[in-house]
C-alpha cells in the first residue's frame, strides 16, 4: 500500500482545523479529555490481532513485542488520562488579595493551557508506544491541545490504522473536528512545512540526532520560534566499578548481553558503552560478555535503512585502528539481520577519537579500558548529554568514589544503579530526557505524565471574579485539584 | 568611574570557578543555600543610603523609587529563599517497586537538580530587582546554580557594590569560590564569551528585543544548546469593552495616565496600546486620556540611551500617517525627560502598518479605534505575544464576547481585569512570562518562585538504597517536603 505526501493546501486545512478545534477542546473540561484518551486506548484495543499483523509486516518486530508495546500505548494513554483528571499537572497556584498592603495585593490565580497544536512525528522504532498514538499525543492532549502526526513512512499503515482508531474515539467523543490529523510524508518537505507552519506551537520528536535538530533548527529560525522536544541520540555509558567487578562479572555479562541485544539493540536506552578500569575483574567481564554474545542469535532489523545504517556504522567503529573487536554472534546473519557485537578499545583512543563517541544503532557494544579512576573520571567528563547512565557498583564503590557519581550525575537524565537502562517504565517518577544531545531540553521528560507539561504554559488571571474564573481556579474547587493557596499545598476550599 | 571589560582569560577563570563550586554548592542542603540568600538580602540592606545614591546618580531613578525596589529585590531573595526551602520546586516523585509486576517494576525516584552555572545579565530599567541580585539571580542561587553577573554598563558601580555585598555573603556564608561573579562589558564581544563558554548552562536576561535574539540565536547556535529565558518586549494591550466605557470613562482615563506614565513608563508591563469600539464612549476616553495626560510631567529617563531610543521610536510613530496625536504633556522636557504623549490610529490602520506594532519604550500608548467588535478580534489576533493583557469590562462583557476572550488568552500570560499591568506582584501566582516575543519560553516565569524551575532539570534514580539517595528521595522524607507518592502528593514517611 502506497500513501501519498500531504500537499501544501492538505497541510492548511489540517491546520486551520486543528486552530479551530483548539479553541474548543480547550475548554472541555478535564474528565471529557481524559474519556477521549480512554476511548483511543479502547479503539486501539479494538482494532485486534489484524493492527499487529500489518505491524509485524511492515517492522519484523515478534508478535509477543507488539502485544507488549500495544498493551504499553493504551497504559500510556489510560495513566496520561488519569494525571490529567487528577491536575497535579496543572501547577495551580493561588495568591489572594491583600488589600492592606501598600500597594494593595491583587487576587492572582495562575495555571497551565495548552500551547496549540502540537506536530507529533512518529519514531521508526516504536510503531506504537511513541509513533501514533503513542507518548507525545497522549500528553498534547491531555494538555489540551490538538495533534497533528506525521506518519513514520517505514510503518505507515500501521499508522493509518491508529490514525482511524483516533478518529473513530474522537467522533464518538463528540471531540471537534480537527482535534487529531493524519498526514504522510515520506521526505523532508512535509516535515518542513508542518514545523515552519504559524499555527503549530509545538513540536515531538523521537528518532535520529540528524533528524531531530534539524526540527531544532526550523523551529528556532521561526518569526516565532515554538519549543521541540526532540529525543535523538543516547549511548547510556554503563560504569563498572573495580569491587563489583570482583565480585559478579558472570552475572553482570549475562545481564549486559542481554540488554545490548534486547529487540536487536534497537532501543534508545541501548547500552552502547560500558567503561571499566583495566584489572583481572574486567579482563573476565569482558572473556563472559564474549561468550554471551557469541550465542545470542543475529534478529531482523526493523527495516532495510535501519540495518544499512546498522552495518555501517558498526563497521566503521571496528575498523578505527585502536578499536578491538571482542565478539560477534556466531550464527550467520540472514536478510537484513543485525549481527550482535562487541568491541573494545583504551580509554585514551574513547578520549580522541570522537567516532568512538558516536551511537551504533544495533545490538553493539564497546568497552572502554581506563588505566585507573582518574582516567575513568576524564571519560566519563567528555561523554555527551544521554538519557541514562548506569553503575554497577557496591555501596563501597559509591561512597569512595563521589568525584565519579558527581560527573556521571552532569551528564544523564536516568541515574541507574545495579540493572539495564532499557526497560522505560511508565510512571510519573520516570525521567526519560536527558542533556543535550540526548534531547533538546533536558528540563522535560518524554515518558510519563510529567510529560504534559512540555505542552502547556502557564497563564495568571489577577482580579477577576470568582464566577469568571475556570473551575480548576474557584474558590470552592469544584474539580478537586490539588492547589498551592497561599505558599500551601491544599485541596480545601478557600473562604475568603 | 570607569569599569574594564573582561577579557578572555578572566572569562575562563570565572567559569572554571563557577564550574568547581557547581559540584560543591549543589550539594549543600536546601536550607543552606537558603541562609545564603538571606544573607545576600542583608548584605544588600548593609550598603545603606550610599546605594541609593550612587544608584541614582546612574539611573536618574528617584529615591522614593529605588527605595522600593532594593524593598522588593531583597524580599524577592527571602521569598525566594523560603521556597527553596518548602522544596515544592523539586517536584519529587516517587514510584516504589512492584517485584510482582512482569517485568518487575523498579524503584524509581525523580527530582529537580540544578542545570549548571547560569549566566545573568543585569536589565537597564530595573537596577536592583532585574539586575545583579535580582530575581534571575535568586531563582539560580535557588536552584543551586553558581551565577556569573554581566552588569549593565548603565549602572556599572550600582551593580559593583551589590556584587560587593552578594560576595561578602558568600564569604560569611562559606560558600565555595566561584559561586558568584561579577564582569563587566560595555560592548556585545563579553556577552558572546559567555553565552558561547561550554561550561554555560543556562542565560537569564531583561531588555530588549534585539539584545535577547542576539542571546537566544547565539546559545541555539552553540554546539550543545542551552535554554534562553530572556524578556524581551511586550506593549501590554488594554481593551475597552463597550458596557464599561459606557460606566466610567473618567476613571478608567485617570487610571490609564497614571499607568502610562508610571516610572517614566520604563516598565515592560507599561500599557502602550488601548483598544476600542468607535463610539461615544471611546471618544469621551479619549478626550479624558488626553487631557490626564496633558497635565503630567515629564519624568527624566534612565540614560541618555534609552531617552535617545524614546524620542526616535515616539517620532516614528506620531509621523505615521495614519496617526494622530491625541494629547501631549504640557510641561515642557527637561535634558533626558520624556514626555507623557498619547496617539490614536484606526484598527485598519493598526492591521496594516507594523511599525504600530512596535514597542515605543517610555510613557507612551497609542489608542486603537476599531469600527466593531470582529475588527477588535481582528486586532487581538493580529498581536504578538505579549507579557500581560488586560481587558476593562464589566461581568456582561465578559459573559457576551467569548471569542474576544479567547483570543487574548492566546497571546499573553498574565490576564488582568479592571486593573492595570504595571505593577508586577512577587508571589508563586505570579506570571511574568508570555509568547514570543515577549519572552523566549512561555512555559518559564521570571518572576516568582516557579522561575527557579528555569535553571533546574529532573533527574531520576532508578534502584537507589535508600542510604544512597538524596534526602529528598529518601524514604523517611527528612527534610519534610511534599512528595508524589505512587501519583499522589504526600508529606509522609514510606514504608515498604
Amino acid at each position: 500500500m502506497k500513501y501519498t505526501d500531504a500537499t501544501q493546501p492538505e497541510i492548511e486545512t489540517a491546520m486551520q482545523d486543528a486552530w479551530n478545534a483548539f479553541h474548543a477542546y480547550r475548554k472541555l473540561p478535564l474528565k471529557q479529555r481524559a474519556d477521549f484518551m480512554r476511548a483511543i486506548a479502547a479503539e486501539i484495543e479494538n482494532l485486534g490481532d489484524e493492527l499487529l499483523k500489518v505491524t509485524g509486516e511492515e517492522t519484523n518486530l515478534p508478535e509477543a513485542r507488539l502485544r507488549g508495546e500495544r498493551a504499553r500505548t493504551m497504559f500510556q494513554l489510560t495513566s496520561y488520562a488519569d494525571a490529567c483528571e487528577r491536575g497535579d499537572w496543572l501547577e495551580a497556584r493561588i495568591d489572594t488579595a491583600n488589600l492592606q498592603k501598600t500597594p494593595p495585593k491583587p487576587d492572582i490565580r495562575k495555571m497551565l493551557i495548552p500551547l496549540g497544536p502540537v506536530v507529533v512525528f512518529g519514531a521508526s522504532n516504536f510503531p506504537y508506544a511513541y509513533s501514533t498514538a503513542g507518548g507525545d499525543t497522549a500528553c498534547a492532549l491531555a494538555a489540551g491541545c490538538p495533534v497533528i502526526v506525521k506518519a513514520h513512512p517505514a510503518h505507515a499503515a500501521t499508522s493509518e490504522m491508529v490514525a482511524g482508531a483516533i478518529l473513530k474515539a474522537a467522533n464518538r467523543c463528540n471531540m471537534p473536528k480537527g482535534v487529531f490529523a493524519h498526514i504522510h510524508g515520506a521526505g523532508n518537505e512535509v516535515g518542513e512545512m508542518l514545523v515552519k507552519h504559524p499555527l503549530v506551537k509545538a513540536i515531538g520528536f523521537t528518532g535520529s540526532f540528524l533528524g531531530g535538530k534539524q526540527l531544532f533548527d526550523w523551529a528556532n529560525q521561526r518569526k516565532t520560534p515554538i519549543p521541540v522536544f526532540a529525543e535523538m541520540s543516547s549511548i547510556n555509558p554503563v560504569i563498572l566499578l573495580p569491587e563489583k567487578l570482583k565480585q559478579s562479572v558472570a552475572e553482570v555479562a549475562k545481564l549486559y548481553a542481554s540488554s545490548i541485544t534486547l529487540g536487536v539493540g534497537q532501543f534508545c536506552t541501548n547500552p552502547g558503552l560500558i567503561i571499566g578500569i583495566e584489572s583481572e575483574g574486567l579482563q573476565n567481564f569482558i572473556r563472559s560478555l564474549g561468550e554471551e554474545i557469541k550465542k545470542i542469535s543475529p534478529g531482523t532489523m526493523l527495516h532495510p535503512g535501519i540495518f544499512k545504517n546498522y552495518v555501517e556504522r558498526r563497521a566503521n567503529s571496528l575498523s578505527q585502528p585502536e578499536v578491538e573487536t571482542v565478539a560477534v554472534a556466531e550464527t550467520e546473519p540472514q536478510l537484513n539481520q543485525g549481527s550482535p557485537t562487541v568491541a573494545s578499545a583504551s580509554a585514551e583512543a574513547f578520549l580522541n577519537n570522537p567516532v568512538l563517541h558516536q551511537e551504533v544503532f544495533g545490538p553493539y557494544s564497546l568497552v572502554i579500558r581506563c588505566k585507573d579512576m582518574a582516567e575513568m573520571i576524564e571519560v566519563v567528563k567528555n561523554l555527551e548529554g544521554q538519557l541514562t547512565a548506569t553503575l554497577m557498583a557496591t555501596e563501597g564503590d559509591i561512597k569512595n568514589n563521589d568525584q565519579l557519581t558527581e560527573a556521571v550525575k552532569n551528564i544523564c537524565g536516568r541515574f541507574i544503579l545495579n540493572g539495564v537502562p532499557t526497560g522505560v517504565e511508565v510512571c510519573l517518577s520516570m525521567q526519560h530526557g536527558g542533556p543535550f544531545p540526548a534531547t533538546t531540553d533536558s528540563r522535560f521528560t518524554s515518558v510519563g505524565a510529567d510529560g504534559i507539561k512540555r505542552f502547556a504554559r502557564p497563564i495568571a488571571y489577577q482580579n477577576w471574579p470568582d464566577e469568571l474564573l475556570p473551575d480548576e481556579l474557584k474558590n470552592g474547587n469544584p474539580i478537586g485539584i490539588w492547589r498551592t493557596v497561599n505558599d500551601q499545598l491544599a485541596k480545601e476550599k478557600i473562604t475568603i
